[in-house]
């Protein structure tokens, strides 16, 4: 899928990666984490050639594999340049020895890059509870080659399920100077962020300050990574990270700045276009369904009913049949515990006006029309207040069960 | 399946039903809500004889059904003697006439007992959003005929995609009298109860004083009905309620009464065993999943977990194809906020530890096996205290899909 449209004053570069922003390196090779295949890619490394603030949020599970607690320490004071990271075996549950080889990938991709372990963040996806084969990864890291365009070698090498890499990078302007954001990001199952989600690593030539940077990805994140699902289920792993490294020059961005705006606009919209795409590359997934809710009394009610929604099975299930069942969607509200006034209460299915304080015939040809589109809007106003907030997610279908069914044997 | 086997003092009735316990009628018939099929019924009263005490719970959902609403109102003052239910169509989201609907319907089953209409719960439950075929329901009540044996009937009146009705009776003495409880239960979707489960209607002629039937089977729903998963949604017409009529004579039964263990002892057989019935007849099953929680820091945090593993879909998946993927257990742990020591913790798949503070080697092939069984057990030590607490779900299958992507087409 392509990112949505970009809003004014903000331009998609066409064959965009994280590599994109000045001053980003990338590389990757095929360590032999995953089973074999053409073309397959398992270990990368993705860095800032120069000195780099780092903003990052993780997973809020009570269940936390090993590189999540390194990354966490490692992001604290604010300072990384680079993050390592390899799919096939997630390094979860794996005691002492676990958090010794995260520490270990640290090392190695700093050893590499001739910077300090601390300033290295890490990442593993795949199967939880089986030990990291380090002996390939130390192999690994050496054939790794770093280049300006390796981003995109990058991007399928942290793939897990997903069928396509999900990378772009995005233009905007700030104080008369061009700044780039790039993103890499994989998903797709296991998706229902509680703080972040998966892996999204974005990376920015912007010399954005360390307070601000922190303030506004996790803001940012919240309204678009964290809103998203695909089976309702919180990843050990979650992890989210920007790196801004200031390559393309001018003075430090602050939230005073006059291009704080445009660097916000920019962050969101590639985020947000990270996210759609994370969504409707759920496993097994036919659509994306895009969930907006309106007239809600609180934000995080709203947010609450849009997630729901979104993680409904039987929501799910309905749209994947072009179903206009939208008792389903009131269901899930009603679940979420956001409050809603069924009186006033309306609800769309797509352009399709349903219910209005009580049902309203329609068309149900035209409503399943709406739902057979790739991407499926589902509307409600709860007719008690204000809020509003927009959630993605995607159908549930008979692949989502066969690639789950048997994901290790 | 056949019930569990009962404790030890308790007997289970063969082929028992609803209207096992001494003075309790019921009946149904088909007034053409469902589709027309072979030996199809969808609207059923079931009444007690005599003046009962009555104790409900309900759906904690915020978009709750009218009927849920009029018999919250009628079960409050704990006197009621009779319930009528319609399958086909849920009378939710249908504005002030699905009221008027609701309390027409306690109009018509109080009419033909000859009751006051405040002493008749009422419950509908099938497609949400569609306006109660009044003129059907009418006609159908004079047709109902009321019999100690219509238990049965009742039972597969209420069904809805249920694959067969779920009904039993069991035996308990208390002060030298023998005294029965029966129930009748519907399912299978839309189920992750949040107060009661879909409908469950129990009956018992034990002369049980109204406080202590509150407190009782408030307390056993809780960690009966109210601990499966089919789906993780969450119905807006759950309802569950108890009827005691006190027909088989003997001294008021209160939580001071040598009676109120072996009371209590059946009670929760009972409503376990009709969870069971419940998990195992989810939507597309084919395997009914045990989880046992030890371990935990508080019951709530064992609950959570118990509840969260049972709901997650790819610990669903993983049983669906007998895939000893044990990660997926503590993923679902960490997700639901309980507290694991993962130093100390431990994880069995049926029999076969795999886990004990890390991954233990075990023989996948056997492991396997234990998941192949049509009852599935799973089982984790949290490692951080002594609170325990167990929960049903069932297995994900591609039938589950396509039996909710066309329900209303």
């Amino acid at each position: 899928m392509e990112p949505a449209a970009a809003p004014r004053g903000i331009s998609i570069i066409v064959g965009g990666s994280a590599t994109s922003p000045k001053g980003f390196v990338a590389g990757a090779t095929y360590a032999g984490i995953k089973t074999p295949g053409p073309g397959k890619l398992d270990l990368g490394i993705l860095a800032s050639e120069a000195p780099a603030r780092v903003a990052a949020v993780f997973t809020r599970s009570s269940v936390q594999g090993a590189p999540v607690v390194i990354s966490r320490a490692h992001a604290r004071a604010g300072r990384a340049d680079a993050v390592i990271v390899n799919a096939g075996i997630s390094n979860v549950a794996n005691g002492t020895q676990g958090v010794r080889d995260a520490e270990e990938m640290c090392r190695l991709a700093a050893a590499k890059l001739g910077i300090e372990e601390s300033r290295v963040l890490v990442g593993s996806t795949g199967v939880i509870g089986q030990p990291l084969p380090m002996q390939k990864i130390r192999e690994g890291v050496p054939q790794i080659d770093l280049r300006a365009e390796g981003g995109h070698a990058f991007a399928r090498a942290i793939m897990t399920t997903d069928t396509h890499p999900k990378t772009m990078a995005a233009q905007f302007r700030a104080g008369g100077r061009a700044y780039t954001i790039g993103a890499v990001a994989k998903g797709v199952g296991m998706i229902h962020p509680d703080m972040a989600t998966m892996f999204c690593f974005v990376t920015t030539d912007a010399p954005v300050a360390l307070p601000y940077l922190r303030a506004t990805f996790r803001a940012t994140v919240n309204d678009s990574l964290n809103m998203i699902s695909v089976d309702g289920d919180t990843s050990t792993s979650d992890t989210a990270a920007i790196f801004a490294n200031g390559a393309a020059g001018g003075p430090s961005i602050t939230v005073h700045s006059p291009g704080a705006a445009a660097f916000e606009r920019a962050l969101r919209f590639v985020c947000t276009s990270m996210a759609m795409m994370l969504a409707r590359d759920g496993e097994g997934a036919e659509k994306l369904i895009e969930v907006r809710i309106e007239g809600a009394e609180t934000d995080a009610e709203a947010r609450a009913a849009a997630r729901t929604i979104t993680a409904s099975p039987l929501v799910k299930t309905a749209v994947h049949g072009s179903d206009a069942n939208w008792g389903r969607v009131l269901m899930a509200i009603g679940r979420s515990g956001a409050r809603i006034d069924l009186h006033r209460a309306r609800l769309w299915l797509g352009d399709t006006l349903v219910y209005r304080g009580k049902p309203v015939a329609f068309d149900a040809g035209a409503a399943s029309e709406q739902l057979r589109h790739e991407k499926v809007v589902l509307r409600a106003h709860l007719g008690v207040g204000s809020a509003a907030a927009t959630a993605w997610g995607c159908d549930l279908t008979p692949e989502y069960v066969h690639i789950n069914a048997d994901y290790t044997t």
